[in-house]
């Protein structure tokens, strides 16, 4: 790879100018505010009091009360209306539902349009990513063409313009940077990468290390253990992601280490606070039933410690997590278990992986 | 590399009962007190108080007062007889002094007796690491033998039992091996690597980018802008670490990611604080004048970003933080003319550089 030419993004710009976003809760909604900046949007809401309200007042009363989006964003109840004439579809559906939905709108997406997933997670079940399961529902969709948006991005703060990156994924580079310029604008980079495996896992596996952090800090640990634990965790997830394909370096990235660090760094975070407040003496029911929803990495835990035995990874953290917050261990002992192991070669499961530079 | 077997501890540690530690600053005594549980330390202190503090209180008057050291520790003035009978030598010396105290114990310091760096920096003018300096002024000494400890290490939350882990880096991994049981202990876990430049890299990079992380919250930015400026951040410490013969994977790991997020975390930092008051306006003669101390990252920018210019390597995170601190460039003109830029590939001058998986 030579460094790259810059880009004329007026140029490609004009060349997409019509996108389907597929799913508008918080995250699909503010990437339709994204791309409505550079192209039309066809926003597919299933709940109808969305549909109404952006159309009628330009909000999503549900999802981002009192937070306007750019007029270039219509939205529909209808499935196959919203995908009709797109250029690009963006499917924001949440990973457990995503294969249910993606039936019922398959037969209306051609061959070679780009599709980039959203969805952060792994299917309950199957184990699958959100991109195996588009390629196994589109199965004749091609594969070239199925990609994703990821990144440290939250919702909340890209709605409101605050700035922020994120990269976008095909395994054919040049589909990537077909895309760079459809979510582009000043105040949201995008960066290109051509490892859709390594870009995709950031975010499945993301919350369970917030969950890590925050029994870190519920139980009085510093920076420094903070600092180790997001180390490790990193490293834990490149295993995984080695196993399946995924590259190293792309765990350096936006989609691993920012990621990665946004979402740890956010006390205010669900998975953070479930973390905390577990370490702190509190029960999971308890926690669950005071804040109405169950934490993403609580949800997941369980898929990716199945995911890495399956793979034959090893996963302390994820492990340590899921003794947490499924058989009731408390954290302090779940840390001193994980601990109890000696340290080995901080690249050890990676290295080797790789078949890089082996050691010893 | 195959999974590592399990060290007996005892054993090794057996093996080493005597060290010497060069440099009772605030790092350095903190590892005197670390590896005080498992040998004797002999602390080698430029400050005569120092020595005698530590010797009759067990205290670090100048660097930790109030904070007891173990028994096991005993200081001196005198640099050839804190190396003398030493099996390991660790240097606690900041890096622009390293070459001269160096220069004055190098004749005590027998040829295959390991050498631990703790320095985090670069060598103003040669631009040199810590352990190419061992190496240029120790010439004769085995270079297998010359090595770091590195790591999200902050030295007041070790000093005072605040559990952590770091990296022990020697180009023959066995050395680290041997060397990983002086410092373990149960609040301070020890991995190791054999990238030694890598893990020397992390912590003489890092404090730029918390200075440009400092000036990012100073601006207003949220945690998706400080989870991609991290993240860049962390792929320019990798360029420049490809570029000296470091591995990519090794700043995923605890002396490259860990490091960078306990230092960027800590909104008590110097650096941090430097850019957070640059971006709030203030002049970096007036925040000098204030700490009565310049923050390292605004000492090391100008080192940083020649020793990239050199070796052909982009660091534009850098060159802002340069433009702000030696130029005078506002932090909000500075982030402007970064991202104006287009972005690229977000592994771009990783992959290429590593003749691994080439895109495009």
């Amino acid at each position: 790879m030579t460094e790259r030419k810059s880009i004329d993004l007026g140029d490609r710009e004009a060349h997409v100018h019509q996108v389907a976003v597929i799913g508008a809760g918080s995250w699909g909604t503010a990437v339709a505010g994204l791309v409505a900046r550079n192209a039309d949007v066809t926003l597919w809401a299933l709940e109808s009091e969305i549909v109404s309200s952006v159309n009628e007042r330009r909000m999503n009363d549900l999802f981002h009360p009192g937070v306007e989006l750019p007029e270039r964003v219509r939205a529909t109840g209808d499935l196959a209306a919203a995908a009709d004439g797109a250029q690009v579809i963006v499917l924001g559906v949440p990973t457990q539902f995503l294969r249910g939905v993606l039936r019922q709108v398959a037969g209306s997406i051609a061959r070679q349009t780009p599709v980039v997933s959203l969805a952060k997670g792994i299917e309950v079940g199957s184990l699958m990513r959100p991109t195996e399961i588009i390629s196994e529902v589109m199965a004749d969709h091609d594969p070239t063409y199925v990609g994703v948006l990821a990144g440290p991005n939250l919702a909340k703060e890209v709605m409101t313009g605050k700035a922020a990156a994120a990269v976008v994924a095909f395994s054919e580079h040049e589909v990537a940077e077909r895309l760079q310029p459809v979510f582009t604008s000043a105040t949201f980079r995008v960066y290109t990468n051509d490892d859709v495996v390594g870009c995709e896992l950031g975010g499945a596996l993301k919350n369970v290390i917030a969950v890590a952090a925050g029994m870190a800090r519920g139980l009085g640990h510093g920076q420094n253990f903070t600092g180790a634990l997001l180390s490790r965790g990193l490293t834990e997830m490149c295993r995984i992601g080695l196993a399946l394909g995924a590259r190293a370096e792309t765990f350096l990235g936006l989609s691993g280490q920012g990621d990665l660090v946004a979402t740890c760094l956010s006390s205010d975070s669900r998975n953070h606070h479930l973390g905390y407040e577990l370490a702190r003496g509190r029960t999971l029911a308890d926690i669950t039933a005071e804040t109405n929803m169950v934490a993403e990495g609580a949800k997941s835990v369980g898929g990716v410690v199945e995911l890495a035995q399956r793979l034959g990874v090893r996963a302390p953290i994820a492990e340590m997590v899921r003794a947490v917050v499924v058989d009731g261990v408390t954290p302090a002992e779940a840390f001193e278990y994980m601990t109890a192991e000696p340290a080995t070669h901080e690249l050890s499961g990676i290295l080797d992986a790789r078949r890089v530079d082996a050691v010893t």
